[in-house]
C-alpha cells in the first residue's frame, strides 16, 4: 500500500509531523521556501524530549508543490491560516484526483476555501494539540503533548483517514479519529479563543499568569464558545471548560502561536481563530460579547502594527 | 471677598487650571514636587491656542502642602487618580474648616475617600473637558477645549462653586455648574471608559482611528456606561452617545491621557476610570460583558508591566 506523502509548510507542525510520517515509512517530500538551502544540506533536527532527536532526511525536497511532479496519496497541508495566504493555490499543482488533502491547521471555519477549490478530493481535517517550535531553520524543537485528531470532512472516517492515523500511532503519538471533527475543531477553539488573543493583547503574558489573574475572563470566553458550538450542531463535553482550565494550569507557561506570530511580526491567525468564531456566532443570532470585544482589539492591534503609528499626538484629559 | 487657593497637582491639569485662577485675580499658590526647581525659577508657561501664551508665577510654590500655612477657600486637587496615591494625606495639612475641597478628576466613585477624610468640608467635584499636556517641567500646552463643570457633592450647587465658576468665566474659559455632578461624572465616563482602554490595548491608536475602525464595540462600551449611570440614578441625555461619537469625530487625533501614561511607564487611572465602573455595575447587578473584557485586558497589561516577563517561552500550537 503506497503512502507518498507531500507535507505543504515546514514550520514546525510541518516539520514534526512530517518526520513522524517518515519515521513510520511513509514516502515523505517536503516543500520548504525560506529553510530551503538549510534542509537541504542538514535536514530537518527534530528534538524531542519524549521521543528523542533525530535528524530527518525527506525522500525529497521542493520549493514549491508544482515540483513534486507525482500524485502524493496524502497532502499535508501545515501553513498557518491567514488572509494574505490562498492555500487552494499553494496546493494546487499536487493534487491529483486520488490525493487526500489533510490540513493540521488551527481555526474554525477553514475548510470552505478548500472543499471549493477541490470538490472531488477526499478532506481529511486535523488538529494537534502539541507545542512545538521552529527555533532555526530546520530546527524543531518538540517540548510536549502530540497527540493528533483527525476525521473526514464534513464527518466521517475513511479508510485512509484510519491508515493516516495508524502511521501516527507506529511513529510514536497518539493519534485518534473522530467522526465529528467540526466538534472537535470546536474543542481546540474552546482553548485558543482566549489564550491566543489574550497573550497579545497583555503584552505578552504566558498562558498561566492569564489564568492566574483573569480566569472569570477565560472562563466566560470558553463559554461563548462553548455556545456557538452547541448552536452550530457541535455540542461540546460538559466538562470541556473545566478540562481545559486544568489543563492550561498544569502545562508549563507556554506563549500562545499568535504571541510569537505577534513578537516575529508576522500576520497572526486572528481571522482563522477569532473572526470566523464572531462570524459563526453572527449567522447563528448568538451574542458573544466576551468573543466580539477581543477580535475588535486584535483587529485594532493589528491596524496598529500595520501601519506603525505613534506618531506624536497631543493628549485628552 | 478672599479667594485663597491652593492647587495640589502641577502637571496639565493643575497648571492650567491654577494659571487660569491667578489670571482672573485669585491669590493662588501652586504645589510643585518633581518640577519645584524649574518652576520656581521660571514659572509656569502656559501656551494656548484660544487664551494666548502667557508665563504663571504663582503667589507662593510650596513643594508639600502642608507648607501652605494658613487655610486656603479652596484647595484643588488635580493629580491622577491611582491606587498607589493616597489623595487624602496629601492634602490633610492644608485643609482648614473653612476650606472647600475641589478636586478637578477624572473617574468614577472617587469621591467616597475625600468624603470620609473630610467629613464636615464641603466637597465640589469637577470635570475638565480639555486637551492638555504638560510638555516640559513647568511647560504647559493647552490645546483645545477647557470647559469645566463644577458642582457639590452629593449634589447641588453651593454659592463658593458659584463664585470659582464665576473666576473661570472671567478668566475666559466656559464654565458651567451642575446640580448632578455625579451624572455629570458619568457623562464623561462615556467618553472615558472606552477610548482611554483601547487606546493603550491597541497598542497605541489614536481616538479617530479607533472610532474609524471599531465604531461598533465604541458604541457598545457607551451603551453599558449609560445603562449603569441610568440604574444608578443618574439618568443621561438620550444623544449622549451619539454627541460623542460626533465629538471624537470632529476631534483631532489625540492620544488619551491613559495611553501617555503607558507610554512614560506611569501607573493607569485603571481604576478610577474602568474598574469603578465595573464595580458600580455589580453592585447595581448589571451584566457589562464589554466592559469587564476591557477591565480585565487592562490588568493583564498592567500585570505585564509590572512584572515586565518577556522570558522565553516555548509555544504551544
Amino acid at each position: 500500500m503506497s503512502n507518498k506523502v507531500l507535507v505543504v509548510g515546514s514550520g514546525a507542525i510541518g516539520g514534526f509531523y512530517g518526520a513522524l510520517l517518515a519515521k513510520a515509512g511513509a514516502d515523505v517530500t517536503m516543500t520548504c521556501r525560506s529553510d530551503f538551502e538549510t534542509v537541504k544540506r542538514r535536514g530537518f533536527r527534530i528534538d524531542s524530549r519524549e521521543l528523542g532527536s533525530w535528524r530527518f532526511f525527506p525522500r525529497r525536497l521542493v520549493q514549491r508543490s508544482g515540483e513534486y511532479g507525482g500524485e502524493p496519496d496524502f497532502l499535508l497541508l501545515c501553513t498557518k491560516v491567514k488572509p494574505d495566504l490562498d492555500r487552494a493555490e499553494l496546493i494546487r499543482d499536487a493534487v491529483g484526483p486520488n490525493t487526500a488533502i489533510v490540513f493540521i491547521q488551527n481555526g474554525i471555519d477553514i475548510e470552505a476555501e478548500l472543499q471549493a477549490a477541490f470538490p472531488d478530493n477526499e478532506l481529511i481535517s486535523g488538529l494537534a494539540f502539541v507545542c512545538c517550535n521552529r527555533i532555526a531553520p530546520g530546527e524543531i524543537q518538540h517540548l510536549a503533548y502530540g497527540r493528533l485528531l483527525l476525521g473526514n470532512m464534513p464527518s466521517g472516517v475513511s479508510d485512509k483517514t484510519r491508515r493516516l492515523a495508524d502511521l501516527y500511532r507506529t511513529s510514536g503519538i497518539e493519534a485518534e479519529t473522530c467522526e465529528d471533527i467540526v466538534g472537535g475543531r470546536w474543542q481546540k477553539c474552546v482553548w485558543n479563543a482566549p489564550f491566543n488573543p489574550l497573550s497579545v493583547l497583555s503584552g505578552g503574558l504566558a498562558t498561566q499568569t492569564i489564568l492566574q489573574n483573569q480566569e472569570s475572563l477565560v472562563r466566560r470566553i470558553m463559554t461563548e464558545v462553548q455556545a456557538i458550538a452547541e448552536a452550530a450542531g457541535h455540542p461540546l463535553p460538559a466538562d470541556i471548560i473545566e478540562r481545559n482550565i486544568a489543563m492550561t494550569r498544569s502545562m508549563p507557561p507556554y506563549k500562545t502561536s499568535m504571541l510569537l506570530d505577534f513578537e516575529t511580526g508576522q500576520s497572526m491567525e486572528t481571522e482563522a481563530i477569532l473572526g470566523n468564531t464572531v462570524r459563526a456566532a453572527e449567522r447563528l443570532g448568538l451574542d458573544v460579547p466576551c468573543l466580539q470585544s477581543l477580535y475588535a482589539l486584535m483587529r485594532l492591534r493589528e491596524q496598529q502594527s500595520a501601519t506603525g503609528l505613534g506618531g506624536k499626538h497631543p493628549s485628552h484629559n
